[in-house]
């Protein structure tokens, strides 16, 4: 697939089909993430690809109650059926995630270590782009995921049922599986909004004719 | 160009032609950066593109400055001209980087929000995949970077100069500009060492005949 069409359709997919995924495909997309770039090239990042029951059984409830607690934080509940708004379609493909979240194929985790010496913010830029990598090499396979972070849920569980030593910090958890839905279009920003130049708040028009992320794109 | 391709050569580069970067190049690369997912959408990341005479004239000298530093915590020398070696070829492109870091034709900034109730090292979740897909874009074009932290060495400096407000963060900068040598092959630890299975420390072997990312590979 061609870079710029695997980025532009790179959507966060939350809604899976029971499909299986054939271990080579997934091994591909592990391939695509050992090729990030970190700091003197220590990559100092890891992965465990889950798919046992008894982590289905801990994450399941854990993601439901990690969506509840979002949703009552935003004062979201559940869509009525006639409500095709983007933001009920959101919120649905949400619920859809947590509620089927022990048949989603494969779960596939980010750990990354943590540097004394860099400051907090700089602490994830050795494992993002591998996470990154892993999501576009599967987009390009017609698979979908997102980057979640409702594993704090169970986190103290979940590290010892597989037996994450200390050192390692989850940074993503990575549902994986066949989307329901359809891949892209994405809804940015205007990039213009959020490039300055040489001064922090001024930004220049970009050239005419030039296609933006901030337009809603086709995708195939 | 192919996304394996481009991921599978998309090295860091650090010596730089000085042919000027045209600057609808450059939006392309800013657009793909701005494809980037980011939790609940918020895109918590900005762009600063600098290449004013007065950030180069602060950036040069942090540059080396902070070279010096590294150098001597790795106890690195600039190497003899017939050492011919991996390590040696690294560190000579370590020190042209820093020897002419004024000349580079842009330095693109980008900053993050940092929020109180994540952990620190989900801190990089947003930005670091917009820095990978402006590295990977630029590639596509022929373009090279890397992901650099020396600016460190004059932060307030910089933004003080660029103005830069207090919630926002330099998560990486990134010179810009035609490479000297030529992208990929990369090198890498074997995925299988990095990937586990269900529990820390259970590899499985990869499927025969997968190319991976620990091999040299040849690149166009």
């Amino acid at each position: 697939m061609e870079l710029f069409e695997a980025m532009r359709t790179c959507r966060s997919i939350r809604r899976f089909r029971p499909d299986p995924v054939d271990e080579c495909v997934l091994w591909q997309c592990l391939k695509a993430a050992g090729y990030a770039p970190s700091g003197s090239n220590a990559q100092p990042w890891r992965i465990i690809v889950v798919n046992s029951d008894e982590a289905r059984a801990l994450l399941g409830p854990a993601y439901r109650k990690g969506a509840a607690w979002s949703m009552g934080i935003y004062g979201v509940t559940r869509p009525p059926d006639d409500d095709n708004s983007r933001r009920a379609r959101m919120t649905r493909s949400m619920f859809e995630l947590v509620d089927n979240f022990e048949s989603i194929p494969y779960y596939v985790m980010f750990l990354t270590e943590l540097w004394d010496n860099l400051p907090d913010h700089l602490a994830g830029s050795a494992v993002y782009p591998a996470v990154h990598n892993f999501m576009l090499a599967a987009r390009s396979f017609g698979l979908g995921t997102v980057p979640t972070m409702w594993f704090m849920e169970c986190e103290d569980e979940l590290r010892a049922l597989l037996e994450i030593p200390e050192m390692w910090h989850i940074a993503a958890l990575m549902p994986l599986g066949y989307p329901k839905g359809r891949h892209g279009p994405l809804h940015r920003r205007p990039i213009e909004e959020l490039v300055h130049w040489n001064r922090f708040g001024d930004h220049r028009p970009a050239p005419e004719g030039l296609e933006l992320p901030g337009a809603i794109e086709k995708s195939r």
